[in-house]
């Protein structure tokens, strides 16, 4: 039976010693996060995680979801009862505004525990995602009646809330959808269509659903020029907020899916369902990339999450089974053989999923502390700034995070051998849930995309630098400590091939944006690399500061500098290749006629 | 629905075209093996794949194998008839000996169609390979007279065979093994002990199965140098070869598995079952890895054959899926968007993984040519050099096409998006049922140790240097060529970082083994990419001799050099991550305490 231990220990060490969160401790949210306020929060999400969650976490995938023949979606055995526990622990209201019901914290806390709770058990964790995804869009655009009359119950959990994007012939190209919105006198909108792959699209768990749905018009155009978002529950709700008449929608079919089982993944119907416009007309993509910009990064956490959990079980599996002897001579001479984690090759799995999982940690906490300053910082050039540096490494997160969860569950997987393959350890589990995250809220050939082709030029180019900027300025403060050489001189080299693969592209891309999309992944992993680099000097800077002043455990800070060395080392030498690949260019890569595959 | 199509025309052009086999043409089986019969055999055996093997992919893994409470099992609908098909048409029996009923054609053709039939249904496909396994391990170690009891039966395919090594806690370390035998007055064993991850351990295909067990006799030393191999018969069987009575094994469970459901992977428990003893007393992990290293080689190619048929089905996708506009301009402009084939990032998947398979295909022949020629070349020395190069070889063709095999079903799995996530397409099977590939038959872990710590170093280092000079002699041709100047560039780098790799092991790992163990996946997936880029380089040659010769179809040739110049430029250039891996030791990788994890 696979087990989970929030890393809560590892998530203070970031909040509390590598991220500078002193300038900003008057700001909103921050005011009332003290260390020990948060700490406690941690420790006790943490437990929730250990105890509720993970526990239902193959119960989900072995049960997954039943539809009966009227269309009601029955969760996994326990799921509502810990859906219940959540939602009074008010769990999923942590960063949400007071005036909403919210606790009003920085989105930094929350995000330090959504990554215990995807660890725990990732498809019950995306009941809760998604309605956040869905509260950003109705704060962004809705009106202050739609605000009042949705957010608080959803924010409660009371209401549960959905994506609708995707139809059997479209999901990355939105402007081929047919759903259809046709207004109605009242100033409501009849919906019509076949959405697909909905998440957590019809289910037990809450009182209504809250639907967000992508249409169009008649008369709009027929592009993504023509989208429009809308609010489509489940129960109509009465202007004082009670539940009205059910609406004409419904969950048509459950996808069979490789993994996940414990989210109900829909095919749903709307068949001239009551709608209500949220946001302007014919704008929809622009609402649905605010809650699709938060959803990207939870998708990052649940690579994040994956590949934690994953280890952990590796861990703990190479550390009790005995086979074979340690290279170096017995290291278990009274037994008949050694734990398997004597073995470098065993090791260099578990160190590489460490080194990842860790410098990923900060990497999202980083991130997390940009999006709270994007709406809080004090300044307007500060929320810009923030602003900037998060849409950037958005797509990094999301795909670099998710690629490498997906090949370090399978590595973790590896660890146990024939045992992995099999059901009983949940091995294989983590592998079968960490691949989606690869796939949805735009592929990661999406991201890969976004980031050269958008982030990286605009505004000539003014994000990249900032976070340049931000690098050489931690390198340069780094260089006059000679224990962190092999860290800086590493960084450097990544940071050089990052910027020979910039110029390149800057060089190539404009006359043939194939060598754009040709270099494109190979630019994400890049750039991934680079900011897990600069995260990993910014510890071991932490870490060394905490050994010369003799404070708190000095193992965990020597493991940090261990662990930093061997990202140095092992993991980060890895730019080269990206580099190579980006400037290899499209020509080989496209030469192929399609008829030829 | 999946489909396939197996890639005849490829394979022929790699045995005529590429592996210069005119110095053979008197050998055993080479003789019969006329380029017409072997052209018309590929046909048939890719026609009995696409149309029999192939529409039972999906059935065995939704079904998988049913196991009835006194022990039978049943294999899924269509698994039977199948079977039937298959020994009648003799295709287990083409590389047999023509003593025991077989075909004797060259193992060269048998593995030409292997790739076939795994590519179109894996888990099936193993039923024939366990017993191929099997079949050669008793044809070497086994007694005249029972290699004519059994091997007859089994060659038709009547009877099927397994190979027993694993137990509960142990797998990797068969030192550990508790599996005991007992000797009888009539000169069988009683064999008594568990069994567990048993492909093909029972079910309702064959009259008989002919399990081989590793187990320990009561005075033996109890470690690898105790180990004894036994025949122990499903059915016992009489001297003149008729059914006995049943024996005192079976199948205590099926265990649950990632993939490969339709194969049944059995706990078998021995209760004091009637053995014979094959091969020498306590020499039995030597008869063991014969059997083993034939079945590491039929291990690489289900990495290729799962690469190739989710790249035929992505590829299939990826040119009639529309979705958004090629970066150059629209390409189906009457159409409301282009096939998802133009985008680059799609292009990179199918080209990185057409890049392996068609390198991968022609490195496997190239292997089992070696296998052949093992065994009837016509002097020992030549024998002995073909012993060598396919014995440094085996680890690399296990470990490196299988992680890629895994990670190609991957990639081509992302190019459906969601479509891939789901059940319906198939493309979520390819990658379970590649999952396993990685992990039996010895972890890719312990191939990259064999390889490292073994293959290397035995005779002085012989067997690399004899294969580094083909290479040699390979660039040296090719250098004439100023056509094949990107390949020789690329792959002249590849082999300089090669070269360095083994230098820096052969200074630093006699004195530390623990840095052969910290570099050895490295080393493999290194030498995976400079063997592909040889192979590359081989068929460029051959493509460019056909085109100037005007013979054959010149689209099929400028293919393959588009496609051996994406190697060089694409995946090449990966071999100096890997180098500078080796060369980062294992100081890092094994500075944590065990207990830090």
């Amino acid at each position: 039976m696979p087990t989970y231990k929030a890393p809560v220990a590892d998530s203070l060490f970031i909040l509390n010693e590598v991220l500078n969160l002193a300038p900003y401790a008057e700001l909103p949210g921050f005011s009332e996060a003290s260390p020990d306020l948060v700490a406690a929060i941690l420790a006790e999400g943490g437990k929730f995680a250990e105890e509720v969650l993970q526990p239902l976490n193959q119960v989900g995938d072995s049960h997954g979801c039943q539809r009966s023949a009227d269309g009601k979606v029955t969760t996994a055995p326990g799921f509502r009862e810990a859906y219940t526990q959540f939602t009074e622990g008010g769990w999923g209201a942590l960063a949400g505004k007071p005036a909403f019901g919210g606790q009003g914290l920085p989105h930094l806390v929350a995000s330090a525990l959504e990554e215990y709770f995807i660890s725990a058990n990732m498809a019950f964790t995306m009941y809760p995602m998604l309605t956040l995804g869905a509260i950003a869009a109705i704060e962004a655009v809705g009106t202050p009646a739609q605000q009042q009359l949705f957010v608080p119950p959803m924010l409660s959990g009371r209401w549960s809330g959905t994506m609708n994007l995707t139809e059997p012939h479209c999901g990355t190209d939105l402007g081929l959808l047919r759903t259809r919105a046709e207004p109605q006198a009242d100033g409501s909108y009849r919906i019509t269509g076949t959405k697909i792959f909905i998440s957590s699209g019809e289910h037990d768990l809450s009182e209504n659903i809250i639907h967000l749905v992508l249409a169009k018009m008649p008369d709009s155009p027929d592009s993504v020029k023509g989208i429009s978002l809308f609010i489509v529950p489940k129960f109509l709700v009465n202007p004082d907020g009670t539940p009205g008449a059910r609406n004409a929608l419904g969950c048509g079919a459950l996808e069979k899916k490789m993994g996940i089982h414990g989210n109900a993944t829909c095919v749903m119907n709307y068949d001239g369902a009551t709608g209500y416009l949220v946001g302007e007309r014919d704008k929809g993509l622009r609402a649905m990339f605010i809650m699709m910009n938060a959803a990207r990064l939870g998708v990052g956490v649940q690579g994040l999450g994956q590949s934690e959990v994953a280890t952990q079980n590796a861990a703990n599996y190479a550390r009790e089974r005995v086979q074979g002897r340690a290279l170096s001579g017995p290291q278990n001479a009274a037994g008949k053989a050694d734990p398997i984690i004597v073995h470098p090759d065993v090791r260099r799995m578990l160190m590489n999923n460490r080194a990842f999982n860790e410098g990923a940690r900060a990497l999202m906490l980083w991130g997390a502390l940009q999006v709270d300053l994007a709406q809080v910082a004090a300044t307007p050039e500060e929320r810009q700034r923030a602003d900037d540096l998060i849409g950037l490494l958005t797509p990094v997160i999301k795909g670099y995070f998710t690629d490498l969860g997906y090949q370090n569950a399978t590595n973790a997987q590896q660890c146990l051998g024939g045992h992995g393959y099999v059901r009983e350890w949940g091995m294989e589990q983590f592998v079968r849930d960490a691949r989606i995250a690869m796939i949805y809220e735009g592929t990661n050939g999406i991201q890969a995309l976004d980031l050269v082709g958008r982030k990286l030029p605009m505004n000539g180019g003014r994000a990249l630098r900032l976070w340049l900027t931000e690098i050489e300025t931690a390198l340069n403060t780094a260089s006059a400590e000679p224990r962190l050489q092999p860290i800086t001189d590493s960084l450097r080299r990544g940071l050089g091939d990052l910027h020979g693969a910039t110029q390149w592209l800057m060089r190539n891309a404009l006359t043939k944006p194939d060598n754009a999309g040709a270099g494109s992944m190979a630019y994400l992993h890049l750039m991934g690399l680079v900011a897990l680099g600069h995260q990993w000097l910014l510890m071991a800077g932490a870490a060394l500061r905490a050994l010369d002043a003799q404070t708190g455990d000095a193992g965990f800070y020597q493991n940090k500098l261990i662990t930093a060395r061997y990202f140095a080392s092992h993991l980060l030498p890895e730019t080269s290749v990206h580099r190579a690949r980006v400037e290899a260019g499209a020509e080989n890569l496209m030469a192929l006629e399609a008829a030829a595959f």
